[in-house]
């Protein structure tokens, strides 16, 4: 067992609040939290246990990042900088480029290439304390790619950190498929073999009038409940599609961007228990200026994650701390629910109730930062003062 | 001498392009560039140089970061906290909160504390390139407390990075100050001394109707003449007080903010050649929508340069790689020309034209990165791919 002693612990207990314990200790068994609370609590058994020194530093749990596109092939960078040199969107994916270019590059990459670039992305990730991280596939469109991408995704976990697959093949309209139709007839034959190598944990979908319709995506998500594997959704981002109701009628564990959402996909996240998961990277990126309704989210009572959405395109960031800055400037979440957002409500949107607060029993994940309170970590933008990071009770460095 | 041999170079040689050199080597003598150029036409005094192999990095010149208030006391967290909590800036000022709070907070700092949380920020903004940066005081607003705080500055450059120090104790009007005119009147009168101590390298105030008088500021300026120093001005960041013309008459190194900035204005700052330093880390935190004139800066051909304008309240941000993005996503400004304001322009800014470009005879102050394009340092955000930093050709780590 470890102690962890003296600390200021934001445990997040309980629904709201930062649960915060000035002088705090943490009891480690194994890959557990056995015991947290007051130094001046400490149960009989830490006296056995080794002992490491907080210093009056500030202890939060992992960073759940649970909204990324980590694995891809390529850059983007040039396409970015076209765009400031005044090419519009249309003049680039002219000349093949936005996703395409990335599904292009992401199936011209061998297995090693898309491990070794993912692998540095999701490094400057846990730098910053994340401890779960989701990828999605979905820049391969075709069965060997996908699975390409998600055994990819799978061995990341091999630097420390669980990650959780989903399965988005239903991203875009592959080259090779004239009818939207027939990809998702694919999309939902290719899903039961994946599925079966281990590699799907969840699946997900775009639903907007640039990707798939409602009714496409709900042949996507009956696959995956044949499967009885979650979903979750890419909904309501450029344009209300009704897809916060369609995915509450399945039960998803997460409705994402959200900021066309209507009353009516509000009250059905609500009652669905669906997590929003904003991704203030990609609204700063696409300079949006249409706000997800933070407010009627709040006041409905939905669960709010926030996230990075690494991609190449429209959010390239690599610093779930900023996304905190984002999601407080931007989309005026306070401090609490950002940080919220990027720990318990992360995990709720992967369907993992066992991380994302300190509390006992829940699995040992948490950072170790140089701070005093738990707001500084949403007031600055562009830093990085964590100082340890522990995942499953094992000690990463930071 | 050293030999940094194989890598791709981002030299920002002459007034536009990025000035790449695919297969470029730099050759370090001491302190300085003694050439630069294609490793096919390296000189015959290569052969004996210590050999750095650059493995096809990318390098670029040292990040200048010409504008930052990087010593103060306390934190503004709490505050940033209390507006996402819905208060307003009238409340948290009539809580003694603001810039008065820093005030407080830095005359009840030591020399060591300022000094250790200064360097802790310096450090950051050295991890991601910087080589030279400017701090100014104007949170001491008292004789003794601005030369600590410039003294704390000057003791930055034990860290290994150049630091130009600017006087600013026309930041704020005191509490102890019932008359501005009574205020100026002392600034004016503490400079000479804090000038002799070596404590000074240039002159700035903050112009504005929540500040001080266009008039109030000259009176400034022709203090600082006496002594034959620069000036600088924070100018039409909230509205348009012609501050930039007065500052072009004064020959001002740069002009600062300018979001308000005027076309009489802007020919001003060209007539004179005075910088233009946009700081869109102010711009993000305080969600201005007024945008400063680029596109008639460019047209007038403005110099312009960019920096983080680290301080506590309004721009707390500790990464110039950051400020690139910002500078493209929400001023437009190409990757190129964000760089070119981190470097050769922030230089300029501070009336240094030793450095800011990777040519012969400038100062060996560089930075390798882990990239194949300089428009990739621009692109991403929140990312920091530095693999080492190099100032006055001392090796430095990253
Ligand atoms: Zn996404
Ligand atoms: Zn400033």
């Amino acid at each position: 067992m470890q102690l962890w002693h003296g600390g200021r612990l934001c445990t997040l207990a309980g629904d709201s609040g930062w649960g915060l314990i000035d002088d705090g200790a943490l009891l480690v068994d194994g890959d557990t939290l056995r015991w947290v609370g007051p130094v001046a609590e400490l149960p009989p058994e830490a006296a056995a246990a080794e002992l490491i020194e907080l210093d009056g530093a500030l202890v939060t749990p992992g960073l759940v990042d649970c909204h990324t596109h980590l694995v891809y092939g390529g850059s983007r960078a040039h396409e970015f900088e076209q765009r400031l040199h005044g090419a519009s969107y249309a003049d680039i994916a002219k000349a093949g480029g936005g996703i395409r270019s990335t599904v292009a590059a992401t199936r011209a990459a061998s297995e090693p290439e898309l491990l070794a670039a993912a692998s540095k992305r999701a490094r400057a990730l846990m730098a910053e304390g994340v401890t779960t991280l989701e990828v999605k596939s979905g820049y391969g469109l075709d069965a060997a790619t996908e699975a390409r991408m998600l055994r990819v995704a799978r061995q990341l976990q091999g630097l420390g950190l669980t990650v959780r697959t989903t399965y988005l093949a239903a991203h875009a309209l592959p080259p090779e498929f004239a009818d939207a139709d027939d990809y998702i007839a694919a999309v939902c034959l290719w899903l039961p073999d994946l599925f079966e190598q281990g590699l799907v944990d969840g699946v997900d979908a775009f639903c907007e009038h640039i990707a798939f319709s409602p009714a496409q995506v709900a042949r996507v998500f009956d696959a995956a409940r044949r499967l009885g594997l979650p979903v979750k959704l890419h909904a309501e981002q450029l344009s209300d599609q009704g897809g916060a109701q369609l995915a509450a009628a399945h039960r998803a564990l997460s409705c994402d961007h959200l900021e066309y959402l209507s009353p009516a996909g509000v009250q059905a996240l609500a009652q669905a228990g669906t997590v929003a998961v904003l991704l203030p990277g990609a609204f700063y990126a696409l300079r949006e200026t249409q706000l997800p309704p933070i407010a009627a989210l709040r006041e409905a009572g939905v669960p709010i994650a926030i996230a990075t959405d690494h991609n190449p395109g429209s959010s390239p960031t690599l610093s779930p701390l900023l996304m905190l800055n984002m999601a407080c400037v931007l989309f005026r979440l306070t401090p609490e629910e950002a940080l919220r957002g990027l720990t318990v409500n992360g995990a709720r949107a992967l369907g993992l109730a066992d991380r994302g607060r300190l509390v006992a029993g829940q699995r040992a994940d948490f950072c170790v930062w140089d701070g005093e309170h738990p707001r500084e970590l949403a007031a600055c933008f562009g830093h990085n003062p964590l100082k340890e990071r522990v995942q499953q009770g094992l000690r990463g460095g930071a």
